[in-house]
């Protein structure tokens, strides 16, 4: 360490900063998972007791937003970081942004799982939710490690299979009209099941946002709003 | 301008940057009331080439969302924002994000717009989309009026409005619930119905994003996840 130039001593202070942000986001992804993990458990399940942790843990989740954003507005005052440093910090408070909208939708998701528990048990409409978390769990779960690993190959793939998961939420929709129509008493609980399926397909949406956030970090380019990426 | 010292030029080329930079941001955000105001009025008078226009032209908001974002990273890559200027620009990128978002939600607003056209005539939830569109313009202009004026007090006002917002929002979704329980052949036209109020509802919450931003711009403080502001 004595051997540290005065320049390479900054640098790496620098460095461990920018570490630390990278971690807390990480950190951040985790508890994100869980919550969408566990939201859609209270549904399926009926269990009533995890969906109301998913709603107190948001709390946390919006913490450790404003956190990492201190962090980075920190970090981009006090250092006067190089274009790709500052990169990574534009792309970390976008990613941030986009993971507590992720923790917002499993609250919603909670929050219906508390009403269609308490107006009893229906399979009505929960293979669709199943099936579409379990993709869209997949997604997110590679997106975040295509940020941990700075990966923009992988974050590219994982960015084709949100269009699955906007055919999968169409036709999970249709099916759930149907339900309607054929039993029009059941339309309160059926609409319930639709704004949480709605939640899982915003969920895929943000898990694209971060794929996009690692292409910018790794190549430099901006490739929100670009078709076929 | 001879008067001027070297730390008052570079002062002065800085803040024109940043003003220029605000008035994009206030470009953007008129862009976007007017995709507001065209996407309901296509819902309203059935009118589909209003719609195909609101549809064509997102792609302009997202190319602004694009430009100022990178005229902020830019700025902050070439100067050393002091920390008042750093919070400018960091609320720049976020107000950005909630107007193209708004934008976003004006298209899906068009293209229910054009679902519903094709179906025919049906006067069924458009008072209730009339209603909550009314409120959410006023919000959204008052929201954009505390930013051009950097008005804190304007923008704390502005952000206790949108609980009247959530509350027609919620009246809205009974009533339409109603109308499919009474009409079932009805429920795919509601639906439609149904997510262009809850559209409405997310521009009222993207405005309350943008008051927060005027609040830390000004004050510094980041209200973000406070109840009751």
């Amino acid at each position: 360490m004595e051997n540290l130039t005065f320049e390479n001593h900054i640098a790496s202070v620098f460095d461990e900063e920018l570490e630390e942000i990278r971690s807390d986001l990480m950190n951040m992804g985790g508890q994100v998972e869980q919550q969408l993990e566990d939201a859609v458990r209270a549904i399926c399940d009926a269990d009533s007791q995890l969906a109301e942790q998913v709603i107190q843990r948001d709390g946390k989740v919006d913490k450790m937003e404003l956190a990492i954003d201190e962090a980075c507005v920190l970090v981009i005052a006090r250092r006067q970081p190089a274009a790709s440093d500052l990169r990574l910090v534009v792309a970390v408070t976008r990613a941030v942004a986009d993971l507590e909208r992720i923790g917002d939708e499993a609250k919603k998701i909670a929050k219906h799982a508390l009403e269609l528990t308490e107006s009893g048990p229906s399979p009505m409409g929960y293979t669709e939710v199943r099936h579409l978390a379990q993709s869209v769990s997949q997604i997110l779960r590679n997106s975040l490690d295509a940020f941990a690993r700075f990966d923009a190959d992988a974050a590219l793939v994982t960015l084709e299979q949100d269009k699955q998961i906007d055919m999968d939420y169409k036709t999970a929709l249709r099916e759930l009209v149907t339900y309607m129509m054929e039993d029009p008493r059941s339309i309160g609980r059926v609409m319930s099941i639709m704004w949480v399926v709605r939640s899982l397909e915003r969920i895929g949406d943000h898990a694209k946002n971060l794929c996009e956030q690692v292409v910018f970090i790794v190549k430099g380019k901006d490739i929100r709003h670009s078709d076929g990426h």
